[in-house]
């Protein structure tokens, strides 16, 4: 859509329509809301004044650039936002040239603008382009800013940052930063001040004018940007993120600047959409809801192994007062919300801060505690010279819940827990283990709660696929439990929800199959799989996990190191590709890996 | 040492004598000096006021505790500083019970910090307990450090906060921050202020003692500390450094505070050192020296895998213009201070910030540049997620320069490069590729300067092992080298150093064996490793790095893929164990991977 020559009016009824759009499709979808329609202006604002073909648009995490995916020849296809097949819900170049970059973990936007500086100042094309960033308060907390803008501050690239602030992050806000942003009361003391400045000055002579001149400029810097001053790079704000004339004035302007500048623009969740404005977290990310009264259309009756975990860890830590935990700005996601209201002094929120969450967690196992450490697959990649250097090297009980391991769904190639057990294995003292249903994981639970090292478990988004077979048992460190032996040549070995993936290809093939669950990657059973080799030489593997370095190659190096041969292992875990999103069981069905596949596939093998 | 009673006089003499012994054993046995002879006066200071036995001593970093070392009862052992079997040149635990944590990799100390409060905090014995964190000012540039500082600066545990400002980082001040904390200017600008207020106060009424004392409340924030009081930490400083009897005193009246606090202290590297003093990058970390001129005590003659990378790209980069490069505060260590001179506009120092090179690197890549980052193996741990998110996933021609892979020798368990192998091989779109020597070196970077994918080399500390097999040949994606080839039933595959280490051990055997050289991990060989499959049955593999989903693994789960059964894999990689300091030989020896330890481990499974 061609916005340039569209009058503030015009634009106004466009941000309307870009509104109505984005509700009639989240309310179908899902998707993010509060965000996006809070951002609105400023993307329509953006597009005015910057050219996305040219400049690099960077949104951080880019769950609010919806509005920027309408106004770029994409208002046909948004019906299918978050679809297998359709538009991610993130920014995406192969769908379009006028997106820059992938954007799905937050707080890349600013480095990634001070790459796209260098590489135009190298081309000397400052004229003709410039990085437009938009990061929301939420990502302000995440550590790599800080990186990025220390650098900025240094080499001064002209380049626009948009802190789109609506005091949101995703839970409520936490940290430093936040309080210094609400900029309130910092913006009406500067504006009393000046007044009292004014009045005075007029009273006294020319000491008083220069005295009030300097105080002025200092008293300038006591404003929520006085922090990006210090740092060197200039400060507008607070603006009106609503208000489409004075967004477009203060674009204008930036553009012509030829040096770092960041526009705080003040905005309000939700905004156009009654029943989401200015409320928390629970409109940040929704599923399909209706538009009416913003209730939920779809209600699962499987109880998600998050609802699993929260259960048995405020089971746990009613129990032991040393169990303490932490959460990355997902208290809702990962279930910890109501540890944090039930044990405000042993449950924190630190903020998107994975760094700190695990380093902060590891001086709590020093300090005698068992922390929780609670954070999704995808997103402990962050944490993971962390995980190394202060939790295994200290040989440290903390323990990591994984959250979201193996496909996510609609949020897609960004967020796919897949490589946590390849990155985590190789990690000395550490210990990794994995659930495969309600009664496993509170098992599972209890066994991390006692264990004196290093552990992590990882659980999928939404619930367990279902399995008939034995009943769980007791975790044991390094012990699987056999659910089902025969004396077939076909041994089926899952790794917890892989486990129930095992089981419904295994009811739907013609032989019969024995099933481990193998319960521990690390360290391994190895007495009960030198048993199984001597019964079983058909081995398959299911893990919802990455295929190199997983689950396989964890039971293959240990067949060499045994010097176990004639054991054939196939591995239905995942193909060395990035997965997309949609649907899950559509993901998987491309992936090949629905039971009813698998299947087929042992079939062809056999 | 007890020195709670000693006096001032007392202490500077000890300080005398820690730097006397400092010198002495550095420059015997290397390590880290300027930063920790800058450092003895605070940690004196320290262990004036506080009590290491129950505060947490939290250094960040920690090559600069030496002086912390000699004064918890290891003044004896100090003389094995760094060597196999000896002291650290770390904190460790298992040292001393004075010694908090661990801490090797930068910017770890203030989160640790938090975790430490939070602990305190719930035993209730914030009466007894505090946090002593003491950081440099180079480790400032991290994000972590902000993470935590968010969540102090919020919650407002007590703690102690001591920035050790040499104004050194490793290489020379780079940044925002840095500028920030020349406070120099600013506090005299403070000072000026003050003393004009007053005066001018003195000549008028009320109402502009009112507004002095609001316009000094006001001022008093511009100095170096403005941004942390801003985040809502106390700030004290800047403090001089070296003066014993202010530093205790400043230290004792922040005990009292109850809350966070920063005292900020100038320092000279190197202080005490007459050649050394002030010097920068140089006498950061040094081999052994000959005191009485500084010179070194042993040049090697061998060419360095670090000096080889920088030909190589220097080479490069004066071909294409397109060649960029960035290093994360380790410009000399990495060789890439020879390109920051050569095209100062296309090679960064961009601080310590590994997350923020990656991903700005990657923004580049997609502005049509070929980046070289340029990182310790250890140190890319800290950008994994950006190498996953921002690099792999955008699929983008970012070549990463593993510095430092395999076993770094004095430095020790927290800088081994042993896990890259390993964390990288799991990412789609990545290249993993090693030269074995000088000449394969060059060819596998003109490789990576055409390559159109992420791709990442490893390259050992000091030089390759030395072989004389046939000559290197160019290096084709995927394709590897035969170096030797006989009818025995012995294959000896190596990857990068791990070639020469084949070499050697196989000269040290009785019998032929055919070696190979891998050269890519991922995409494998599968044409080459087919045909061997049916010469040869026993594989014996060489890489210096982890076992666990490392060079044998990726070999394991080719032949498991092609069914290929029959062929006995030996992985000579790195067991699953942190590996300690100390001279690299003796280090190898330990783990019994020399070529005369492996050959006889060959033997025994013939």
């Amino acid at each position: 859509m061609d916005i340039k020559s569209k009058s503030i009016k015009e634009l106004e009824n466009i941000c309307n329509d870009i509104r109505e759009e984005i509700l009639r499709v989240v309310s179908k979808n899902g998707g993010h809301l509060s965000s996006t329609l809070g951002a609105t202006e400023i993307i329509v604002a953006m597009h005015k004044v910057f050219d996305s073909k040219k400049d690099p648009f960077i949104f951080d995490v880019s769950h609010q650039a919806y509005a920027h995916k309408l106004l770029t020849n994409r208002w046909k296809e948004f019906d299918t936002l978050r679809e297998f097949g359709g538009l991610c819900g993130y920014t995406k170049p192969c769908e379009s040239e006028h997106d820059y970059f992938v954007a799905g973990h937050s707080s890349t936007s600013i480095s990634l603008g001070v790459g796209a500086a260098k590489g135009i100042a190298i081309k000397g094309e400052e004229d003709s382009r410039i990085p437009v960033v938009m990061i929301g308060d939420g990502s302000m907390t995440a550590g790599m800013v800080y990186e990025a803008l220390n650098e900025l501050g240094d080499r001064k690239y002209p380049m626009i940052i948009i802190l789109n602030d609506n005091e949101m992050s995703i839970a409520k806000p936490i940290g430093a930063l936040s309080r210094m942003l609400s900029s309130a009361m910092a913006g009406s003391f500067y504006q009393k001040f000046k007044k009292h400045t004014e009045n005075f000055v007029d009273n006294f002579g020319d000491g008083a004018h220069y005295l009030a001149k300097k105080m002025e400029e200092s008293l300038k810097l006591i404003t929520p940007g006085i922090m990006f001053e210090e740092m060197g790079i200039n400060y507008i704000g607070p603006v009106d993120g609503h208000n489409l004339k004075q967004l477009i004035s203060i674009f204008q302007k930036a553009k012509k600047l030829g040096q770092p500048v960041i526009i705080h623009a003040q905005t309000i969740k939700g905004k156009g959409y009654d029943i989401a404005e200015g409320k928390e977290e629970k409109w940040h990310g929704v599923g399909p809801f209706d538009l009416n009264d913003g209730s939920s259309s779809k209600k699962s009756s499987e109880k998600s192994a998050t609802q699993i975990y929260t259960e048995s860890l405020l089971h746990l830590a009613k129990e032991n007062e040393k169990i303490v935990g932490a959460t990355a700005a997902m208290p809702s996601g990962t279930g910890l919300s109501e540890l944090l209201e039930a044990y405000p002094n042993r449950f924190w929120d630190v903020a998107i801060a994975e760094q700190h969450a695990v380093t902060s967690m590891s001086a709590l196992a020093k300090e005698g505690f068992k922390p929780f450490c609670t954070i999704y697959s995808t997103f402990l990649q962050r944490g993971y010279d962390q995980v190394i250097h202060d939790t295994c090297l200290m040989d440290l009980p903390v323990v990591f819940a994984l959250d979201r391991a193996g496909i996510v769904g609609e949020d897609g190639e960004t967020h796919q827990g897949v490589f946590d057990i390849s990155f985590l294995r190789a990690i000395p003292n550490m210990t990794l283990f994995a659930p495969r249903d309600e009664k496993s994981f509170h098992q599972a639970m209890s066994f991390a709660s006692k264990y004196e090292h290093p552990c992590s478990l990882r659980y999928p988004r939404g619930s367990f696929i279902k399995t008939h077979l034995i009943e769980s048992n007791e975790f044991k460190l390094g012990i699987s439990q056999l659910l089902l032996s025969n004396d077939s040549d076909i041994l089926f070995i899952g790794y917890g929800n892989g486990v129930g993936r095992a089981y419904e290809t295994s009811i739907l093939l013609k032989q019969d199959v024995s099933i481990l669950d193998l319960r521990f990657v690390k360290p391994l059973d190895k007495e009960m799989l030198k048993n199984m080799s001597k019964k079983h030489k058909k081995w398959f593997i299911f893990s919802d996990s990455s295929k190199m370095g997983g689950v396989a190659s964890a039971i293959l190096e240990f067949l060499a190191q045994e010097k176990i041969t004639g054991i054939e292992v196939e591995s239905f875990e995942y193909e060395d590709k990035f997965i997309t999103h949609g649907n899950t069981k559509l993901v998987e069905e491309s992936l090949r890996i629905l039971p009813s596949q698998l299947a087929l596939r042992v079939q062809e093998l056999l």
